[in-house]
């Protein structure tokens, strides 16, 4: 099949996240990356794609929008891997020329971004994928595949967390880039390590259950000196349908480096799974000894073998489970093209639901927590 | 040094608890076991005290208090290993005798059962210690040692929990009597796995962060059919000073055993440990790698190595961890005996302060899930 | 049942075995320690005596043996807890007079006297129990019945190590008493570490595969400057019945503390167990995802679950597994002493024959080492 | 910089290791693979390129040399993933035609094949590159950088163990077309364990330590049913200027999949490493508490940082080591072209003495095995 043609938006210099995209775009050959606007201004973006060799560059999302839209060979799908701030304008720029969307998390630094981008991908002739990427970790996919399959019974308890360590100290103060527009209300929203980190939480307690939160208790804390957003959270999580959960984000916890840890419970056996170690999940059947179940591995189900490339005990790591996720969106833009309903066609991808219930998780943390940690509904 | 002449209630036929305590009294050899009112009649108790090699059986607690008081060798101290509403009274009538007690945790049942104990304590002539035994563990003591020593810095977080799994089906209704009284609020409390765990959590908390908890927000739950008592609860935690916490306690999470767990993070570093693997101490000074520090082993200090019997690397457990608390009890009472207060000789063994903590906390757990998780004080 | 009366010959001052055997033997209360000849002048036995709380000192084992022989209350068995070159002499002095021997581990320092001990052994009126104490974990001995029961099948490999790290630097040149008389060819034998720790693994392999070492082809060295016993030795090993193995013991290797790890694999499936966390048995039936079996947890067999005291996930350790042997001597001891066999009495625990294994294990060693690594029958 | 132009031999069909090739060539983004001989057939070959939308495909790799070299815009270099006994001629072939070469690993089937090769490296104008992949794992460089700056001193010992459980059962005679050809000497040549996994454990030993291997005693089996090929080794090592080490090969140790492992001893420290945890580097510095370095966090040097890709905590694994080595090469064929000595371009990649080292070994082990585990010099 041939490779889908592909534009980026952000990305250029330094940015940690362009660069990922990039190599999870590559990895399984689905996609050219041929078109960026890449930086804020025309010259950066252009000095960018000279440097990784994307042949065409543009000023703005806007103008490449507009030409790319307009060409024969134009681009099929574009990346937007900016800042929060900026996802809602360049999504709605493209989403209105029919190029597919494949955005960074979470959605919009705003719940009003967030709405306004909602209705554009409802009257867009064109996917909007969010890449949620934890969620294309093999091990992710079996556990989720096995509670839906009812190893676990009905779901009781559900703890995730996702501490870091990065901001301990007040980086943003001295000159760390990605430490000053992530403390940065204006640029990332009203979430700090709510926003950047928990959503991921968030999102994946309910990926792999399969469950909604319903409401939110949240008690915020900002540990840095003068820093405006919140770098630890702790919050309680009740469940549509009565599970409950905790969750923990903090980038004020030495020691931890990208620790997102997910554990879920229910009458007949527990799974534990953590992100520094994804090709492993442990199954613990009510009654019976912890089973270590591995990617690729001896009890490794369809649900994970699927989405894995090499064989067990060699392990695949977090570039793979990006992968997936644009592996699978070149799938569904081919069949889109090809003629399939766009609801068929993501099948497990994150959308925009998916962006939605983040938005909201961020606000219902801040709400809650703002009024000394009430129940708020999400 | 001679041997302490000591007594037990409690702890006759298969009771966990009871032979845990004998087997930590015989450890470092500083007790001798001779008398005891085992069991609620006086012909269980002396069936049991014969298979036990116990000289002396009585057939209550009164009666023992009474003629052991009256004998030139009499017991010197009990320990009272009885379900959680015998607790006071046991120790009340050995107090007013002057006979030092080691009782087992949560205090009491109530809360009135604790001040009327409380007052007891005050006025007695003799030692109470609560065998709030995980403080015995070497690597605590190691990991308490470093925060009061500034190692971590100012205290930011702490995150504690206590999973079990044991009570995920409804194990009382099928005649497992460990399951029985702990799920009976007459027999436990108004704390179902707040009080037999969360206490544990709750202590080590505090003992090694050397902090107090002030306010609690708590959502206690049930998931065993007709369970009156909590078995899974989540709290989060303030504390005085400024610190945040997160508390679990679980008896229903499949997978766990007795998974109590402690993380510390303060602005200079952070220290994880966990009960299941107890000779190991993670200590992480921020900006460098994680140090694995072992009972024994290089790293080790004097707060650990002072407590440890055997080279590291030939693992310690739950068993010496309990008997450092005899040991440090018998060295009290020696202590008292010889003059020195009641207050140095206790040293950081837990006493009726722990005790009142726990039952306080317990306390302010229900009350706040009553409240749908107020932040209610301790 | 009453308790057995106990002496000890060494384990005075600090020497770390003596107090090992000490806590050991009063674990499960099945001893009174009443007489002991600690240490090497009467003085210095006396003193030791004196501050252990043990009634009767005496000046030499023999006097022992011969005093405590001529009392109606004089000990049942005697704890031999010194170097290795006295092990045989004094086992020898108390098996002539009908005294149950508990020997440390290597059985003695040369052959010629492991060979007149064995003799003696045979012809006493009294048991010789040899305390390789790692075959005291609860997991060990679920691992040997596993095996036993068929569930690896055919064994084919045995993988056994056995490294430590406290003779990397010279210690004994350093005044450090425990490096001198362990690294002393007169008072240890013809093994460094194939003697101390090696024996250990050796033992270990052999105890729970079943199966006895035929031939070894070893390469040992001394890397620490002027040590005149192997610290460091390779080995590869043929097992009768066709099984091939290899075992490894230093005590150089720096990180390793008491790193003794078997892991034994059959047609069928493969176990794995390491002492430093010896409440857990890994076990992968082929095919299947790898279980985690914990000491009394599920899947925890009569075979562990016989010799655990508490609850999964409350730790055992080193001492317990001690104890268990002690335990198992005290039901010998009553056995044979109302009338049964000496080897039924034995069951499982380990005395003359294994001992024997372990010296012939020691001299091949080093005749194989001296003969570039020849294959050597055991 | 432009992408270098790339070619295949062999990887057609579902042979795992082509496509592990593919994907490691577009990680880095260095290449573009343009030509292709991947199959046994024309047909079939074209058939795969069609798939993998590779444009010019051939029916012979010697074809495919002849036609490319003589295009301007032909093959720069060409990666040889075919079954071993066809490395030797392929690689000749590009080599003749100044074509660089990536070559799976062993170098090829026959010492006889290899010294052929060996003299064809000698006399190219061209790179030869052996894809022993694991050398391009991270915390692998770290190790390596450490210990050639003394981190550990003189290095003693030497760990190695390559254990795996995927031909317990005889799968050669169940169809698998992976183990038939890895199973068959016509095919894989003298060593079967040896060869396939011996070969990267002995050059992982010698890459990271800095020594080389000076002669080996090794003990051959052969467990599944009239399997031809060792399918477990155990090896002695004497490494050149004394330092010793073991080896462990296993293809029939059920509950392993990948668990290549690495420690290594020196008299100042030790260094423990794990393929299937690669982002973790476990370091002793004696006398010190062990550290857990990862990639990219706190204590990763520049040896380690400068290849890794994404941040501490987000693992890299298998595909990402591989693909390092790729743009090593990617890296080395633009420095040769600029007019760089072969040399001082190569760096640390393995070429072809790397090869030979690996021949020699397999060679060494198959001798030694038949002659009793007699020493035999490499």
């Amino acid at each position: 099949m041939a490779r889908i043609r592909l534009g980026m938006v952000g990305g250029g210099n330094d940015a940690f996240i362009g660069g990922v995209h990039r190599i999870a775009s590559r990895i399984d050959d689905r996609f050219d990356l041929i078109a960026g606007a890449l930086s804020s201004t025309p010259e950066k973006s252009a000095a960018s794609a000279e440097a990784l060799g994307i042949p065409r560059s543009y000023g703005s999302f806007e103008e490449m929008a507009e030409a790319e839209a307009a060409r024969e060979d134009g681009i099929e799908a574009v990346s937007i891997v900016t800042p929060n701030y900026v996802h809602a304008a360049a999504a709605k720029a493209f989403l209105a020329k029919g190029i597919h969307v494949i955005c960074d998390k979470p959605l919009t630094s705003t719940l009003e971004d967030a709405e306004a981008l909602e209705s554009a991908v409802a009257e867009a002739d064109a996917l909007f994928i969010l890449t949620h990427n934890y969620t294309g970790y093999p091990m992710i996919r079996q556990a989720r595949a096995m509670i839906e399959a009812g190893d676990l019974g009905d779901i009781r308890i559900v703890q995730a967390e996702y501490p870091q360590d990065w901001l301990t100290a007040p980086m943003e103060n001295e000159g760390v880039k990605q430490a000053e527009w992530r403390t940065d209300p204006a640029r990332s929203g009203a979430g700090g390590s709510v926003g950047d980190i928990g959503t991921h939480a968030h999102n994946l307690a309910c990926f792999v259950s399969g469950l909604q939160v319903e409401s939110i208790a949240a008690d915020l804390q900002s540990w840095g000196a003068g820093r405006k957003l919140d770098d630890n959270a702790h919050m309680m999580l009740r469940f549509a349908g009565g599970a409950r959960g905790m969750l923990w984000s903090s980038q004020v916890a030495p020691g931890n480096e990208n620790a997102l840890k997910l554990r879920v419970y229910g009458e007949k056996g527990g799974l534990e799974w953590s992100q520094e170690d994804p090709n492993y999940l442990w199954f613990t059947p009510l009654g019976e000894p912890k089973r270590l179940i591995t990617r690729n591995g001896a009890g490794a189900s369809e649900a994970s073998q699927s989405v894995s490339r090499i064989p067990g005990g060699h392990p695949e790591g977090y570039l793979e489970g990006f992968a997936t996720i644009y592996n699978e969106a070149a799938d569904a833009i081919r069949a889109v093209q090809g003629g399939a309903s766009r609801e068929s066609a993501m099948g497990v991808l994150p959308g925009i639901a998916a962006g939605m219930d983040g938005m909201r998780f961020i606000n219902a943390c801040v709400t809650s927590s703002a009024n000394d940690a009430a129940w708020t509904k999400l």
